[in-house]
């Protein structure tokens, strides 16, 4: 069974713990004002057995020759497993999940333990005609983990969620040998109790693994400071159906192409990371998380950029635009009392008197961490930075808050599809200089798709580099409850090809999977040396078919 | 022609520089102590005339092709043009440049001024089965650049620096578009002039080419605060013979693996590396150099270690060990006069009253470069660690020279190859916990190996990382003048195999070429795997034979 077995099968996060949207009155008054949405709605009961899915193909004698070869105790094709591995974690796999039926789901789940497990799967697979699909946390918001069979008879997902162990710590070096299924939160707690962190903090961090976000090139929350995770590995290993390679354990080399780097991003269509030497940094001392008001996105946009431009080491910094405040000031107020009404007022109106329009305005977050004399010398040079732009400084609170909520927000979305609303993010990076046209080009666009209907997209910078930085945004919209797979996939193939045209990357850290195929920017010959290099790894083509290539 | 015209054919550097020996007193007092060497031999004068070489097999018909395709101007077969593109500027090279015999010369030399030049190139280089060699500045130290025909009936050299522009400066993102073929003094004078740097400085650097250090992974001496070349580069262009392939000028992308990571390091052996989009800083305002003299190496390394693993970005740190320290103290010390005397007695005392033997000592050179207060904010934190340590501070004097003399050194060898001696570097890297195991495997050996003769051997740390570091070892024996290149071939031989039996990269940032090929640590697999690329790239094999692959 998979250890992330306390995932919800049909939405966000752990299964015991629920985002209760009456404790946050600001929410509701905020979907009820740009909605319509009147009282909310109770959460419908999701019953498992409800579930249509295709059969289960793949003979039991088939089945009997993987458990004779790698175990019986790590096959299974039980029906909660296969909805778990049939798709990510999607907008369109929740809207999935949520219609009761399912495609495609793989017809065997297996959880290797080691290589020779693998090289056993990648025997019977190959044997039998069976595509593979690698399997960490499942948290794909790309479709990349989704169950296809490519041009094979059956689909095995592969989970590796038993490749769970920390192999060694180097602590002279500052490195961790870290097999490939282990979880963001048993990486920071195993690593924590001998003083260290690896700092990698995505989104989906409670329900990741290490081979994932290196199969999916993810980026955390902390990149200014920990870089992506392209930073974070020093060696790792791959084990595909053509052979197994193992870079070398060296902190620079000049020995030709970088393997590692043709590996990061393999989308699990090239093999089986399974297992990784990262560094890892002593635990920050002490956190300081500070929240400042800027007049607007232009102004705090070009702020941020003289911060990145100057190399501060900050541990996180985000810029929110115009609608990103309104809607966090909003969804962020508490039940007034007269007390807090009356501090509010008088906070509203000395920001007022500095110019600017709290119902307007534009915030960033800076994340210090470090010792107490680094987090002093490094907030006295944001500041400096920041004085010519005028802001206003909000304190430690909104961060704190932040801190404490950052893993929890997304088991919002749930709440808000109970509510017939639709929620999708989608990010994207690109140069300094071409920001704003990306940025004003892709809200539009979104705007356009649903003219028809109310739509709110705000949108962030969130990973920010010397030439340019990532663009975040959230669109919420009503959804058409006749075709919300079709309402989402218009608006998405919009997106992909205005994001194209506009120089942006289709994808800044979600990775390519099915869901950026049609916006992927490689030419004619690039994707041959792709096919080239996929075959010589995968000449069977057993690897998640459909997915990158 | 080439632009690097007044690079000496038979040496290195420029040919109206030489490095006066006779100026420096404690070189000669050193060689002399050191090699048994009486007295300076003068300088032989160097013909061209003299130099015997394989005939251009080429006919004149095809070389009359190239001329109507791309232009008689850029199509050149004489005798120096053929000299200057037959190798690099190694040790081997330059004893076979001295030895008057040229095995493989190239049949033409080709200046191509754009794409198209390159695609005619192609074309024609594949219709009369002519191999194809790359070059920039030439500077290859690892055989990369000789003129091999694989198996091909002849051989173009293709002399990428008329393609030497500036194409654009984006001076909001930071970013400059630059030709491949431009060279590093000429890249810097023109940033330079618009206040920017790119801050990449190796020590080729007045000799080679911004396509050379792509293509061979160059790491500058400031790479502690830029990166190694592969940081440097944000996107970049390579025609090769299978087709053209231009990465995405975006900061970070999470969209598959990361095509200038396979560039980077191709060594021409996948096509030509035709421009680059590379990241530029503001020129820093100040530059600060300063040396401390530690106890031993042991204590230096320490200390050098823990200020890599603060992050402290300071622009350089190079850790010389006690032979290396023995060896530029004497050599840097000048004329005695009665006053210096009595002030180096003084100083000598001083540093003795602290515990650290001058005749066995160890010492790291930092450099800071920024705003004066950036500059004391990081000296006070590289103080903070330096002092658990004790060592002195020798102020800044030793640093100025250093950076006056940083580009000088070179021209040194010839000097002692006109004395008779034979002078090789070597680099590697390898983790924190595993450098002094690679440090004392590497020196035995080479010692073991020119055991029958006098010989030095001293090595730095000049590149550090996280989780480990570059050693860079420079060897001074007397040269066997019946086989100097059989006697280098031993020793490279040898210290290959102990590099690798001891967990270090064959090359930190020299490149794998010929001269590393046999310590390359690529599994079957690897080597499969870049020979699909190749193959994808260049599938008739024209490109820089015998190189990397």
């Amino acid at each position: 069974m998979s250890k992330n077995y306390k995932m919800k099968w049909w939405g966000w996060g752990d299964e015991n713990v629920t985002f209760k949207m009456k404790n946050y009155p600001g929410i509701i008054k905020y979907i009820r004002e740009k909605f319509k949405i009147q009282s909310l709605k109770k959460r419908p009961l999701f019953d498992l057995e409800k579930i249509e899915m295709t059969k289960k193909f793949l003979p039991e004698t088939i089945i009997g020759e993987f458990k004779d070869k790698i175990g019986a105790e790590k096959c299974f094709s039980n029906k909660q497993e296969r909805v778990l591995h049939s798709f990510g974690k999607s907008y369109k796999d929740a809207v999935r999940i949520r219609s009761y039926k399912i495609k495609n789901a793989p017809d065997i789940i297996l959880y290797p333990e080691n290589e020779d497990d693998i090289k056993s799967i990648y025997e019977l697979c190959s044997k039998h005609s069976i595509a593979i699909v690698p399997f960490g946390g499942g948290t794909s918001v790309v479709s990349g983990v989704e169950a296809c069979k490519g041009g094979k008879n059956y689909c095995a997902s592969v989970d590796l969620t038993r490749m769970d162990k920390i192999t060694s710590i180097d602590s002279v070096s500052l490195t961790a040998k870290i097999q490939a299924g282990k979880f963001g939160p048993e990486i920071e707690k195993e690593l924590g109790e001998r003083g260290f962190t690896l700092g990698h903090f995505p989104q989906s961090f409670e329900f990741s693994t290490l081979g994932g976000w290196i199969a999916a090139r993810s980026s955390g929350q902390n990149s200014i400071l920990y870089g992506g995770i392209e930073a974070l590995v020093s060696s790792l290993t791959i084990v595909s159906p053509g052979g197994k390679i193992k870079t070398l354990d060296v902190p620079r080399m000049a020995c030709g192409p970088d393997f590692n780097e043709i590996c990061l991003g393999s989308e699990g269509a090239l093999g089986i990371i399974t297992e990784a030497v990262v560094k890892i940094t002593p635990a920050p001392a002490r956190q300081l998380y500070t929240m400042y008001m800027f007049k607007d996105f232009k102004n705090s946009a070009t702020a941020a950029q003289m911060l990145a431009q100057e190399k501060i080491p900050v541990a996180m910094l985000r810029v929110s635009d115009e609608e990103e405040t309104e809607a966090f000031l909003a969804m962020g107020s508490g039940k007034k009392n007269p007390i807090t009404f009356i501090i509010g007022k008088l906070i509203k109106k000395y920001i007022h008197s500095r110019g600017i329009d709290t119902k307007k305005c534009s915030t960033i977050m800076v994340g210090f961490e470090g010792e107490n004399h680094e987090i002093k010398y490094l907030k006295k040079r944001v500041d400096k930075i920041f004085k010519s732009f005028s802001p206003v400084c909000l304190g430690n609170g909104p961060g704190k808050k932040w801190l404490k909520d950052r893993f929890f927000l997304p088991y919002l979305r749930d709440e808000f599809m109970d509510n017939g609303l639709m929620v999708d993010t989608l990010e994207t990076s690109t140069t300094w200089s071409n920001l704003e046209n990306l940025y004003s080009k892709t809200k539009n666009k979104i705007r356009e798709v649903y003219s028809d209907r109310p739509c709110v997209v705000y949108t962030h910078i969130s990973h920010l580099y010397h030439e340019g930085a990532s663009l975040y945004t959230t669109i919420i919209t009503t959804q058409d409850e006749s075709d919300p797979v079709g309402q989402w996939q218009k608006m998405k193939d919009a997106v992909n090809n205005t994001i194209c045209e506009s120089g942006g990357a289709i994808s800044h850290h979600h990775g390519i999977g099915i869901d950026h195929k049609n916006g992927l920017h490689w030419n004619d010959e690039q994707m041959k040396l792709m096919k080239s290099i996929k075959n010589e790894l995968d000449p069977e083509g057993l690897m998640n078919p459909g997915k990158l290539i």
